[in-house]
């Protein structure tokens, strides 16, 4: 319960020659198999594939992660950062709240029990946090001084705060028409923010220009040249899940795709916890949820294809529309190997699963988060998932940030007179309605 | 670690003759000591001065308290609820970060410790949901079926969100010219929302009405009949702090003042866990924060009066606008007893505590921990707070909740044509400027 006092700001001038990664031990392809030294590189020479940390994993076990503070560094040792880690300055995201939703179970009618992960709860209330507190720790054992990220949201927020509470500087990219909102919530944390004229692609691919650049020689672009790293924190998701059901696995997961990372990172997690004996090796089924107006992956999956065919992107879960996921195959292939599925909602449906979910269980999503609920409901319609048993469905980030998706469809009962009478009559309307 | 999961939602129909409420023994006027029994009673009827709750307590112990759930509910032996109050369908609010921030005290230059509570990480991102928690808690015990609130923002987003939860009905009564996120952030979550024609104080005149009236016979309205059991909420923040620290008191703490009940809460709090024998008695000052053109108890500190004149509000910080404080004289005895001090700061400042915070901590928070901010540092510059004590500041909501406070002082740092060299300049002329 106490908070440990944080240790001296790491000199980030001062990279160590052999830098301190924890267990991992080399970036592997994992197309061809070549392996390279820990570094900030993201695609293999040979094939163009994308690296992926490699570890050798030991004094792992349930005491030594127990015995870890009351956030995502309990998990240091099956992360590719040093043991100290959570004691320099960060965000300490995650161990969020794993929420059992009797309620929303009983609206779905499913007997099984139903969890929400509610990442909400981190620090600037996405699963963001937790990818950019890794690829922030390795920005530091690689003297990467600025940390950098393209975003149209709730990543160009976790980057500049995470990088204010470090004493960094951050680049923060985005295009210059983003909404006001997910404007001013990433300058109130004061670094760089470069609004581009152009859109999205425009912004991605000045990114891709820049990584190459001497200007960018100490940038650490969260998301590209840091991606390995990055990518390895959303297995905190799922060992949360695991320890907090008490160290065992649920029989399915219902995880949003848009690169399709976070999803092939929870089934990861699974994995290592059942391969390191930490869990009982029971099985699961993961399930993938996109909104239909970027819907690469579950097209794919629909279709039987093993290869993703990039679409452009029209649809109010803006979280989750990345047109040309990076991890789309390898989303496909967890989803297949355990049995799941991966299914599509309307933009009306994921205002309604948004609705849903708040009126529930008092959590109110963002657009992502109401994108899962109703995947989930449809799931359930096509038989697809199992009614009767154990479920998780994680929910990324917050209502707050995405009001406009539900502007046109909420508001007051009634506006009335301040008249005891009107309140009357009112509720005696609502009430008739509601039996 | 692991998520007990929650007992069948208790029948609001069915509160028993002799409510338990856990410790708490009976309701006493602060003013004259007259007690009366544990029920949804707020004014005493002799003298009309307000009800506290009263304890017996025994079994209370850090061993009692370290065993209970990561939330608040592990400190139910020092509040009005019963033992299984936390297993009763509720948001599970508290043990938010303690957050040490170094950046911020070398920024004001404070040598001794400085820590933010930092309370936005709640459910719905303010403290209101620890007092809604209780007062939810007591609803059920005194068999009310539906919650209530009068409110312009935090509250109406934590009554209506722990209503759906536990699956009653609530009514949220706002003024009908409310800014259009809050109205939204609430409706979201699917009760009752009365917007009223008028002022907050044509709601509050509404409410008062109200509550006198058979048609709300079996409403708690958590803020005015349940108010004892609500404002105990606010103890949590101080056990916590307490606990978070190592099980000892800090020697400063700055909270805001709106009511003035959170601040007396907190310092009852730690008095408690001296007397309990919980924490070892070290001296601590209580400082106080309001903003000036909402500032009836700073002035009154200033003046040396007891009473405390009711003022019209205008600021920014409208969580904190309350121009008539129902326990400022008692915010005020704290202030003194302990040696702290009442300032207040403008809007210009507000806004700049907030950037502050952001920028040095990655922490947004709303116009009120904007206000704790500024007036921390004008407590420095006038002597009155000691910069080389451990110090504690209370961040008690979200800065997502307040974009507009900010809205015309944060912006991108320059917009720019997709271009490699364009942003070579913008870092060149950003640089020479931070120079």
């Amino acid at each position: 319960m106490t908070t440990t006092p944080v240790a001296p700001f790491t000199d980030l001038d001062a990279a160590p020659a052999t830098p301190d990664f924890g267990p991992a031990t080399q970036l592997t392809c994992r197309e061809c198999g070549t392996s390279y030294s820990l570094g900030a590189a993201y695609a293999c020479v040979e094939c163009f594939g994308p690296l992926e940390v490699g570890y050798d994993f030991s004094g792992v076990s349930r005491a030594v992660i127990e015995s870890g503070p009351q956030n995502m560094w309990r998990y240091s040792c099956l992360l590719p950062v040093a043991s100290y880690a959570g004691d320099e300055r960060n965000l300490n995201p995650g161990l969020t709240r794993l929420v059992r939703a009797d309620n929303l179970a009983t609206a779905l009618g499913i007997t099984g029990t139903l969890w929400v992960k509610d990442d909400s709860g981190n620090p600037t209330h996405s699963f963001k946090d937790r990818v950019v507190a890794v690829a922030q720790s390795a920005a530091r054992r690689l003297g990467l001084g600025t940390i950098a990220c393209a975003s149209t949201g709730n990543l160009a927020n976790a980057v500049a705060a995470a990088a204010a509470r470090a004493g960094q500087d951050s680049v923060v990219v985005i295009p210059s028409n983003l909404e006001s909102g997910k404007v001013l919530t990433t300058a109130a944390y004061g670094g760089i923010l470069l609004a581009v004229d152009g859109n999205y692609d425009d912004v991605n691919r000045l990114c891709s220009e820049l990584v190459g650049d001497p200007l960018t020689a100490d940038w650490g672009f969260v998301n590209v040249n840091l991606r390995p790293y990055y990518a390895e924190g959303s297995k905190t998701v799922g060992y949360e899940i695991a320890e907090q059901l008490g160290w065992r696995l649920p029989q399915q997961v219902v995880a949003p795709i848009a690169s399709g990372s976070l999803l092939t990172k929870v089934d990861k997690a699974f994995r290592e916890f059942v391969s390191l004996g930490l869990v009982e090796e029971t099985p699961w089924k993961v399930f993938g949820a996109q909104a239909t107006g970027c819907s690469p992956v579950s097209q794919a999956f629909r279709a039987g294809h093993d290869v993703v065919r990039p679409v452009r992107p029209d649809t109010i879960a803006k979280s989750l529309a990345i047109g040309n996921p990076a991890d789309g195959p390898y989303a496909l292939d967890v989803v297949r190997r355990t049995g799941g599925a991966i299914e599509d909602v309307s933009d009306a449906e994921v205002v309604e699963g948004i609705r849903l979910l708040a009126e529930t269980e008092g959590i109110f999503a963002e657009t992502a988060g109401g994108v899962v609920v109703a995947t989930l409901r449809k799931l359930l319609a096509t038989g697809q998932l199992d009614p009767t048993q154990e479920t998780v469905i994680l929910n990324t980030g917050d209502g707050l940030k995405t009001l406009d998706a539900i502007a046109e469809h909420v508001g007051p009962t009634a506006t009335i007179a301040h008249d005891v009478d009107e309140v009357t009559r009112v509720l005696a309307e609502h009430h008739a309605r509601h039996r």
